[in-house]
């Protein structure tokens, strides 16, 4: 092994080793910067961010203070947003504005996008004019807008160059982008018309026409469109770059993979968080910001609940005569609750990622229908048992698997119906299915235990 | 815009276009192949797999029938698992061979490893000698490895050569890669000691050497590797290829970002999955199949369920003298749950990211903890308004109001501490937490209430 390889992973699973991070804090409480710069010297930006995000606010505040002028713009384009934000507050704008020029235009946009207006501006002048405008162009377009996520690096040729042309061009060029993975072909109009993986160039002859290299399986997407389709695409037709092209269809800029594969990880987590109740949230906010986050879910979740008690205040005198009743409600409430995040959750996935659409719809409405009757079958003969043998009363068992029927068909006509609707509303799957089902479920649940039982055991 | 140019997304929001598998299905229905093949030759692989994934499994037996010879390799590696075996059982054993010819070594590999034995062997006679011994090695290692995921069809340079000589090469050689986007620098023994991007060849003289030229993020992969190691330095590090080599550290083939990408989202929708509940099924599954696979889950959340209630049952006597208690039960097993919910999404996640390490974890630990303090305060005070309105008794308020606080605390605590404690041990986090943590929450949650009551209310 050579110097420049670096083994993967370090030997703690945990990523980031551990002494290496101890070593760094150590390191700054001496005030030793040459040992500083030694320990991050080697490390990748995306690491130095992870240490960054891990360590203490405090910490972090003398970590930067010794680092000092040195840091690198890759490493804030690396960190989550609140510690990004913090960052970038107790830099100088001297050494941002340094750190922020070598970027990629697409890191520069996601760096300044929060900042207030004369913050922006003073870093913005710091660019070189084109990266500047291209910058402030990317800006017009809505967050999670593909105009966002492009950058303006990028190389061109005209239609009618062949191999020879591009392969000389491209060793005079002095900015060519630091990674690319193809050439796009443009009309005399900067009408994007396909593009050439430079695999190909490489094994052409030099009197080849680029056109001829064009793969089939060329897309660009319009600026204003949604980042999720940009993900989409990229993930279902294995892209590593595309054009991004104005309302005329002229070329603005280029998004790339490792952009559509953070894209792909966000909304996959955020269809994650929403089921979970989880708002919008970093690892390293603080106490009070993640309370006011979460309480809306839980504030739902209260209302919700109190439906469901409303539900059981109905049969207060059941209960009164058989208690046996109470023991046994959570039993019914948990199992539908379970039964309806399982169809909830394969649901709320398959639309996300288009397998779940008209055609096969009411196909896998029915199976999840009958995948809860069949499961509820199952356990409502086992809680029968359960029931009889804990209280004796064959009856009882009788109800509770009765209501455990009902209860998982339910769940699972719910879990499915209910974000198939809300995506047809036009409203997120993901985000409001959770309060709905449970409710469903619970109300469902306890009004059919507690309505058999008023009627077959008393 | 010219022919070769497909604009994204199609019409409906829904990825396909629901009147393409209408026209598809009513091609079919009509026995019409020529206009069959019209239909589906623009199509990318993906979407004809995603055509066939989403009609009934006896459409897709006519489409097949119909499509005969032509189908593609291509298409059938983008299959789920499900749908692929079920039509690699219906094709004619020469129809595959003939398919699977041009893929690269990864897809062939996705595409035999379920096959039995016999038939395995017939379809790798047919592939290239150097191919057959590549797939037969790949097999060699345990699924879910780098050297599973791995291709054989790469581009290597020996150490010594220069751009102008790699590009030479690459003119004159055969079987290129279909998609490559570097060039492997390796050592007479066959390491890999670099790799350079092909958009630096394009940019350099033809004397300059290739080590000169190679990346500083260099990372190489253990074909026994796990590729959740992969996907995560793919993602952390921005990589699009890299090397896997055997113990020996030779070079043995190479990962490329698509796969990285299909990793990735394959763990974020398995701890998702796991969160609710979820063994291991497609969409195309079978209600049988389903239902087996959601029962282990189902049965788990029946015994803690059963815990729960054994809890309240310790407090008949209580209920049976104040019936309100039964019904606020839901209220605080649901808003303990739901908590819990919150804060173990957020560990399974932040342990799989790497986010949270050993040099974080006290402090979000601490930080969960308060947060479910502090949501636990504020909902003791609205859950305690609401009990002395509906049940007119300000005691029972008080005593809603201190088990909420118990509750949401619990939850927080047990929400982080659970998935930490099964990560140190070596489990997957997110496999068993739901089930140990909602079973805390229960208990502790009905203790604290039923327990309070009897002291306070009776």
């Amino acid at each position: 092994m050579t110097e420049n390889t670096q083994n993967f992973p370090p030997e703690d699973d945990y990523g980031l080793d551990v002494s290496l991070v101890e070593a760094v804090l150590e390191t700054v409480a001496q005030g030793s910067q040459q040992q500083l710069l030694g320990l991050l010297e080697p490390l990748h930006e995306a690491d130095i961010a992870d240490i960054l995000e891990q360590i203490s606010p405090s910490e972090r505040i003398a970590l930067l203070t010794l680092w000092g002028r040195m840091i690198d713009g890759g490493v804030l384009s690396e960190l989550e947003e609140g510690v990004r934000d913090e960052v970038m507050r107790d830099l100088p704008d001297e050494v941002l504005a340094e750190a922020v020029r070598d970027l990629d235009t697409d890191d520069v946009v996601y760096l300044v996008e929060d900042l207030d207006d004369p913050q922006k501006e003073k870093l913005l002048e710091k660019l070189e004019h084109v990266d500047r405008m291209a910058v402030k162009r990317a800006l017009t377009f809505d967050e999670d807008t593909a105009g966002r996520l492009m950058q303006r690096e990028t190389v061109v040729a005209p239609q009618h160059w062949n191999v020879g042309q591009i392969i000389d061009y491209m060793r005079s060029a002095e900015d060519l982008p630091e990674v690319f993975y193809d050439v796009i072909v443009v009309d005399p109009m900067m009408h994007p018309i396909g593009d050439v993986r430079l695999g190909l160039i490489m094994g052409a002859a030099r009197e080849v026409l680029l056109t001829e290299l064009m793969t089939d399986n060329f897309r660009t997407f319009s600026a204003d469109q949604d980042v999720e389709d940009v993900a989409y695409a990229f993930n279902q037709y294995h892209m590593v770059s595309a054009p991004v092209v104005d309302r005329e269809g002229r070329l603005l800029g280029v998004i790339t993979i490792d952009d559509a594969m953070d894209v792909l990880e966000d909304e996959v987590e955020e269809d994650m968080n929403r089921l979970a109740g989880l708002g919008d949230e970093d690892l390293t906010d603080k106490v009070w910001r993640i309370t006011k986050a979460r309480f809306p879910w839980l504030a739902v979740n209260l209302v919700t609940s109190i439906l469901a008690s409303i539900v059981i205040a109905q049969f207060t005198d059941v209960i009164e005569a058989i208690v046996a009743l109470a023991v046994l409600l959570p039993i019914v409430a948990s199992m539908g609750g379970n039964a309806a995040t399982q169809t909830l959750t394969v649901a709320v996935r398959a639309i996300a990622t288009h397998d779940l659409t008209p055609s096969n719809a009411i196909r896998i409405v029915l199976r999840e229908t009958l995948v809860g009757l069949a499961n509820g079958v199952v356990f409502a003969v086992i809680i029968g048992i359960v029931g009889v043998i804990w209280f004796g009363d064959p009856m009882l068992g009788v109800v509770l698997g009765l209501a455990m029927i009902a209860n998982l068909l339910v769940a699972g006509m719910a879990g499915i119906l209910v974000p198939i609707t809300l995506d047809k509303l036009g409203a997120d799957p993901a985000l409001a299915s959770g309060a709905f089902v449970t409710t469903v479920t619970d109300i469902v649940g306890f009004f059919a235990f507690l309505g058999l039982a008023a009627l077959m055991l008393i």
